[in-house]
């Protein structure tokens, strides 16, 4: 965990390094999303660019090539409805073995589009290459009303903390590789209508749960400025604590807000504390959310 | 190459199933960029997105950490400088192997921002991971005045066909790992500025050279709808004519225009005749440009 946060934090200060003040781009590196406001438009844009690994993110031998497609292009999706946006169009770069043959780019295509036409997302180009392992870098841009963005910064003191939905079936998927859970893990939703629902509402501070609700509480609270106490934690069926605190990729929302939105899960509460701490029954809860860095 | 414009094609028409007439996005998948037009803006936003792979585009042991890092960026803002935008921000996705360590990532940053501040580019943001091989994928965001990009369909019989400098450059640095061709295929510059001044200028029909004169006239001739007929070959000092035809990576601007433009190097002109059929001293050109696919 270390490794990947000092090295991002380094990349940040480096990138920050090419930032001008004044321009359109008006939110860099640090959320889900770059936003880019375009000179004489009432809308925000916002970029999010994700991987989608072999080995890391999907295997080929459990995934079908469709689900791979899903997979790459839900993780973006999702960055996008954690700010609230309605995504527009995405542009897929693939690098996949000559072994996979061609009906593996196809099938992958099928479940990237069948996605995209739900979410009418148009696919509006890319790059193709050959690796020997499979990789996706996906590319989605979103719009929203200009200023109307979720942010991991926009949390206050004593705003509730809520999530989309109950947490760990990704996690519980992954460890038993059948049942609902494995289909959760293998072809996640991303929450697209939540999002643009709960920016609707009012609420201005949001991310979603890709990295465990451990990891990921903290970089909220870390962004807000505050600590954060968690006093509930709802599992999806069969989920373990354990996977519900820390599992990735859940694709749930978690927000920040001042007062109770409809069907949505209180988790806990925004506090003044040290920026990023995370507490669970009155002690620090550790950060065991899943690190792609790391594991390389 | 029949390989990669196959599958090239197939996933351009599956990706042409999710676009919708009346959107903002006014060009996907065809071209150097794809176009979107936001909502009351006078500006069209440009998007191209380019992997740098390992052992492809370049070689750990004989580019340094920066030479890799600026041509990723240089790459995608040869893009930009095709369709005569102004390059605004990018995306740098980088996935490397542990034992570079991170003293390559500095120096990737380095080269590559460098280059960004060079041409006003802010990074916006990317993604991290850890691969065996060197993996980057760059999305450039450019701009440029509502209507105004030039297009590789924009060409008309009778135009004269043009570039930017003379070609072969990149390739004969290849051969011969020595000297200010080496130089020069290590450290491509985006021809930006000359982007823009063409398009000021009135011309319409644009592209990058990044795959061989060949291959690249070929694919704007079929865009247009014509044929082409070479007369000129401008080689760069000591590179030899199969270089200059058909040597990748130099990143010369391509275009038609109607008049001559001061400064440019006229090497042919567009005629009525099969779509795409390129002609050298009166016969069919063979396509031996560079593909990445096919090498894979």
């Amino acid at each position: 965990v270390g490794d990947e946060l000092d090295l991002v934090r380094r990349i940040a200060g480096w990138s920050a390094a090419t930032l001008r003040s004044g321009s359109a781009l008006t939110l860099g590196i640090g959320d889900d999303c770059a936003i880019y406001s375009p000179d004489g438009s009432a809308e925000d844009l916002l970029f999010t660019t994700d991987f989608l690994l072999e080995d890391v993110h999907f295997e080929v031998a459990t995934h079908s090539a469709e689900e791979a497609g899903h997979k790459a292009l839900a993780r973006a999706l999702s960055d996008i409805a954690a700010m609230g946006g309605d995504p527009r169009f995405c542009l897929v770069s693939l690098a996949f073995p000559k072994k996979l043959g061609e009906r593996w780019a196809e099938g992958f295509y099928q479940g990237l589009t069948d996605l995209a036409k739900r979410f009418g997302v148009e696919v509006a180009g890319g790059d193709l290459a050959r690796q020997p392992r499979v990789l996706v870098d996906l590319v989605v841009c979103g719009a929203v009303v200009r200023g109307g963005a979720m942010l991991r910064s926009g949390g206050r003191v004593g705003d509730g903390l809520y999530v989309t939905g109950p947490l760990g079936a990704s996690a519980r998927g992954l460890a038993q590789r059948k049942g609902k859970a494995w289909d959760r893990h293998r072809r996640p939703e991303p929450r697209v209508a939540e999002g643009r629902a709960l920016r609707e509402a009012g609420v201005r501070c949001a991310m979603d749960l890709s990295d465990g609700l451990s990891m990921d509480l903290h970089r909220l609270a870390l962004a807000s400025g505050l600590a954060a106490e968690i006093t509930e934690v709802p599992r999806d069926r069969g989920a373990t604590l354990e996977q519900a605190l820390h599992g990735g990729e859940d694709y749930e929302l978690l927000f920040a807000s001042g007062r109770d939105v409809e069907g949505m899960i209180r988790i806990g509460t925004l506090r003044e504390g040290t920026a990023g701490e995370v507490l669970w029954r009155g002690k620090p809860l550790r950060r065991a959310g899943f690190d792609h860095f790391a594991r390389g």
